[in-house]
């Protein structure tokens, strides 16, 4: 799949002048629908399907600085799968070198508590699977 | 009234060293909830009456920079009223010195249609109206 | 020329499920690089030539809310011109509707002082003249 | 020492009404400030010695949702030292219950380089590792 392309804005950028380290929180949520999207499952069809399905952990390592006009490309996997939670991992990369890895976690919640992922929304379960198994 | 203080914050700077100008309108609407929670009009109160009032339009003059662990201070006024609009004045200062003045204009929707404030909502109609002849 | 299109984030989005309005000021922000890119001076240029252009004042109007994924077109042009200061005017575009217009006004500093553009650079001021008459 | 609090702003909700996940880790970069201010070791400080502490990792738990106009107290306390890096470790509280548990970990740069705070910042390095053992 196309890695997701975030080109770094002025107001991004910190007294340092590099990219504030709250951004990348963005960026990841960024790649996320737009990898969503492109598997079919875009947010629209989440929402009508009452699908919601907060961030419960977050996880950042900063390798690199980036700055203004760079083009951060993000690279998504699925990384781990149980029944009440599943995974994300991140790669960016500007210009050839790691700058960032991150990892994101969801749950699946109805009416606020959480569900099993595999028994509510089976489409969306086996997908994440199959992307985990091809190390996407 | 006292006035709403604002201390800038790290991530609100930009690469030249000072508050980002988007900032300030993040400010206004700060001080402007203030404001109205000062003066009996809370969040709370109007999202329980239903009011829906949308920011129609903003001016910005910028006078001077501020940065990182500034104390903005912001006076707000109401400076003008018709049936469908009104619109509150900002005087912000920094170290005795005003570094922005801005406006902000509102309607009030009903089923996503403007109505008449005065007779929609006559209580907050006459308590706006009473702090534009105060001045406040 | 293109206009210069931004694609709304979830994050940009507020309670009311709409792009909040200090949003516009930073598309543009975004706008106004992407154009001044295009027509030869994008950001290092005008960092190498030392140019320092701060945003004087802004003007807002929202016509029609926007939301989550909509991809808002923005339509640039030099609005005016004297000496000290210049402003750009922003249309926004979505679905087919202007849903804002905005000015904004910027002047030229050097060490802290307002200078000539058409002085000190001759050539920036050339280039806007022209896209002014172009109505661009 | 008295926890650092936060009050959500209106920007700050997303389109589920609930403070963005992005947000916390602003307002853990606030607390930080605020802490090391309290300290001795306010950002002034920290700039006229030269000191350059980036961000080099950061870890979210997100235990329940906080909204519009909560306030979020936090307590800060050093989690781990090393020669090269160190970790603060948040807890944030609203009402009563623990909402979001984080970490962040920093290192010392000098030209670019990372460097030992025992050697170069000895001052900080033996306040900090005192709070460590106070389990501030």
């Amino acid at each position: 799949m196309e890695p997701y392309v975030h080109k770094v804005k002025y107001y991004e950028c910190d007294r340092m002048g590099v990219t504030h380290h709250s951004n990348y929180i963005r960026i990841m949520e960024e790649a996320r629908i737009d990898y969503l999207d492109k598997v079919g499952y875009g947010f629209e069809k989440m929402e009508a399907e009452g699908i919601v399905s907060p961030v419960t952990a977050v996880k950042c390592e900063y390798r690199k600085t980036t700055t203004f006009q760079d083009e951060i490309s993000v690279e998504l996997s699925v990384v781990s799968m149980s029944s009440l939670k599943f995974s994300f991992g991140y790669v960016m990369k500007c210009r050839g070198a790691v700058v960032f890895k991150g990892e994101s976690t969801h749950c699946f919640l109805v009416g606020g508590r959480p569900v099993s992922m595999e028994e509510r929304y089976p489409e969306l379960h086996r997908m994440l699977v199959e992307m985990m198994e091809k190390g996407q």
